[in-house]
């Protein structure tokens, strides 16, 4: 994941830096919005998404990549390499960066594999599957250390989102089925 | 849809209302951004993720409901039903209120159809499929008219969206397989 959190909502005009009111636009929408009243700028906040992979090694996809993240939070963690969407970028794409970004692992991209509802959060987690083509990684900077788990060595109770831990659940039950599917959830 | 669109990056601190500058912010981050030299907030443009529904009538779901834009972009071409997903709502919460507000369709929500990016406008599109539970519609004010249509009748070519066309024609294929697969797709 990277640093970028879901702020809160703004309190200045984004287009002429006015104070915002809060309140129901006039153009027939139904929610309270933050409104300029010198400009007239209609402020949105919308949900983000957050891309990422389940980078699997082995003959049978037996092993899978996971990252000890570096950063807050879940710091001391576990997780699948992940982070925030960016403008431009296509979910795979943007799951191939964050692959490259948090550890440095060479990957053939593949479907999409889960997409979960966080919204509490205010979140759509999308997870694509990536063969690995190495099993040689290098972190970057969020990453403390980036190391291929066997479905029993994965450490589950240190798993740090449990959209993570979700996808992780689905991969191993699939490749014991023996199809790779698609799978949706909606969490806390 | 709704009238939101993605909105231009900020000129102005959402916190505080200072003017920003754009630069690459000191965190390790490698994209310019819109960093606040008063506060130091850093602001994010994100995609936003787009949510509708494929609402189906009949015994073997041979009819599909459009509906008639009555705003713009796109006014006076068919569509489904979608618009921006909202903070607070999972994928199939938002799915369902804009099939509501802009078909007045009574429906039981099924699984997500399609996933399609169009990175070239910063937008995820996601349609869950929909059994329609009647045939009466009452369009709200977005929606000039709503009405079913047989693959035969669709107006391919007066259709608002790629990704709408695109799923429709997954959604009449799948049907002539006899099964309702899930889709992506990467459009322009």
């Amino acid at each position: 994941m990277s640093s970028a959190h879901h702020p809160p909502s703004a309190l200045f005009c984004r287009r002429c830096g006015h104070a915002l009111e809060r309140r129901i636009p006039d153009d027939g929408d139904t929610k309270v919005r933050g409104v300029c009243p010198a400009c007239a700028t209609i402020h949105y906040d919308n949900p983000l998404c957050v891309v990422g992979t389940v980078p699997y090694w082995g003959a049978h996809g037996e092993q899978v990549l996971l990252c000890l993240r570096n950063i807050e939070p879940r710091k001391g963690k576990w997780t699948l390499p992940a982070g925030f969407l960016e403008l431009g970028e296509t979910t795979a794409q943007g799951a191939a960066r964050e692959t490259d970004e948090e550890a440095g692992a060479k990957i053939e991209m593949g479907p999409l594999f889960s997409l979960m509802n966080v919204a509490r959060v205010g979140q759509v987690h999308l997870y694509h599957l990536a063969r690995l083509t190495s099993d040689r990684f290098t972190p970057g900077i969020e990453t403390q250390e980036a190391r291929l788990f066997t479905e029993a060595e994965v450490p589950w109770d240190e798993i740090a989102f449990t959209t993570v831990k979700v996808t992780l659940q689905r991969y191993f039950a699939d490749r014991r089925a023996g199809v790779l599917g698609f799978h949706t959830a909606d969490l806390d």
